[in-house]
């Protein structure tokens, strides 16, 4: 069967490409589990080479033609990652509608000319969230986006579900929390959460721009991309109409993160963290919520990390080119 | 001011055209009343003439363009009631995203480019609530559509928001319950609660295809059009980040719509109603909700009809030819 990731240059799309070829496999039309024969990864720049396992797909998601073309008359599954990230949607807001917005009508455009609906699991966010919220996000807590980014991915979820219910896809949309650790800064103000990790297990000296006890919804790409899977793989019956899932954040402090950094160093000459709250960063931080519990996810079998340690060691594990080979015992 | 009707040939848009005419004056750009010295009413099809005091403006609102010249560089309020409703959009799949999403981003960003960030009244509809309702939808009931209008609808509300905080238009979106008493059939699940009103008024014999204990959230036109004005009138700031309101639709039965018309027929001779339960419309509206309450807008000012006679006799009033003064003293 042939896979798409859209957005499969990014961070994400990345992780979830390594995943799905080191598994090959996923649910097939029939629902049995069936070989991932080709895996093309669609995005306006070139991904990283996968040792030739995958295809390059390079092209703009808002240009239907492109998007119609990618498709073709045989995708079988569809990973809907391509975005205008939260700051560039904010700052750009043609391009923040063309890529969020008119992309993800394109992608399921092209997904209803196919003669078999398509799975299509949709990266969505906690950026839904907003206003006065609760300490920890809920399956219940009602929507109320603040961003553009936030309100485009409310509207990608409410398309997935009319053409789910309209037999055109069988789709699935996944409220994701902050994952972390990134491999590179990006321009998001929660871009710290992934610095204060990566940047002292790489012997850098890191100014954190929020105070010790702000708290976020963490998640690893490990994880997330495990997540990716099985919504794809569960059979639609157990999704009913409800076809989005908010994803467990699990709660660590930006504290706890440089606890768990110096736990699981090994003996890497750590950088020191400073603490240098940003008036700008703290106001935007002080209204995300610090946890996430998707209860429904969990039910169904898609789980947080155990704990910010465990992020931590993924990150080591997959992300530094020394690897856990040189971690030793500490923090085991 | 220059104000605007879209859908402005259709069963509310008349009625809000004719209140805005009688009221005289709207919240202007600095939120005094200001005279309305145009009001245009765009619609697909020629509005009825209003004796010379509105503007026709014939076009599609699909057409980015046409909805360009149409707003200009001064329009000062716009009413946006233009949609294909739930069957037709239920039908035609394209269609219903072209005028429903598509129309509503091309009014949203035609107002987008003039000078000063115009007042703007979406009607939205209940009909984004669905799956397992509460017998009264609240404020706080989480919304679920299951027909593409509920989605486009939930969309166009999510849209406003969005051009509101961006500070491009000033936004208010209304959540209508049933409008009733239509003057004429439409194709919706929901019209025989007007059917059963009208027809029988006017001394034609009516089937009933629901039951008698079957329950609406009933809102009449008049208070419908005050809903609007008072909507577009409140200050932006009495609404902060929140720009959608519930209207309230009180509870009527369909034997309460039968007994009010009895109650409220004067002297006329009435038709006779049925009861013919058809299968499929029971299937549909017994996923409605019976009432909707919106405090907020009740807080706010917004309020919805006494009872169920205080609906028929303004259909009496408004829409009968022969009017309030067949009615006689019974019911009064």
């Amino acid at each position: 069967m042939r896979v798409i990731i859209t957005g499969g240059a990014g961070f994400l799309g990345r992780k979830l490409a390594r995943a799905l070829l080191e598994r090959g496999t996923l649910a097939g039309p029939d629902g049995a589990p069936a070989p991932v024969s080709r895996l093309v990864l669609f995005d306006n720049v070139p991904p990283d080479d996968l040792g030739g396992r995958a295809e390059a797909a390079t092209g703009d998601i808002a240009d239907a033609g492109a998007v119609r073309r990618l498709v073709g008359g045989d995708a079988a599954s569809v990973f809907h990652l391509a975005a205008i990230v939260s700051a560039g949607a904010e700052e750009d807001f043609d391009l923040g509608y063309r890529v969020n917005l008119d992309g993800t009508r394109n992608l399921l455009e092209a997904c209803r000319g196919l003669a078999h609906p398509p799975r299509l699991v949709f990266a969505s966010s906690i950026a839904v969230y907003g206003g006065d919220l609760p300490e920890t996000i809920e399956d219940d807590t009602p929507p109320l986006p603040q961003t553009s980014y936030g309100i485009q991915k409310l509207v990608g979820e409410q398309l997935i579900h009319d053409y789910t219910r309209k037999g055109y896809i069988d789709g699935r949309a996944l409220r994701l929390p902050t994952i972390m650790v990134r491999p590179a800064p990006n321009r998001a103000a929660s871009t710290w959460a992934s610095s204060i990790i990566r940047e002292p297990l790489q012997g850098r000296d890191y100014d954190c721009p929020v105070e010790p006890g702000v708290a976020m919804a963490c998640l690893s790409p490990r994880r997330t991309a495990d997540a990716f899977i099985a919504a794809h793989d569960l059979p639609g019956d157990r999704l009913g109409l409800k076809r989005t899932l908010l994803l467990s954040g699990i709660r660590a402090t930006a504290s706890d993160m440089a606890e768990a950094v110096a736990r699981n160093a090994g003996n890497r000459r750590l950088g020191a963290i400073r603490w240098r709250p940003d008036a700008a960063t703290m106001r935007i931080v002080r209204g995300w919520p610090g946890a996430a519990r998707g209860a429904r996810a969990e039910a169904l079998g898609i789980v947080p990390d155990g704990s910010i340690d465990e992020i931590v060691r993924g990150f080591i594990a997959d992300d530094l080119a020394d690897g856990p080979a040189a971690e030793g015992e500490a923090g085991r």
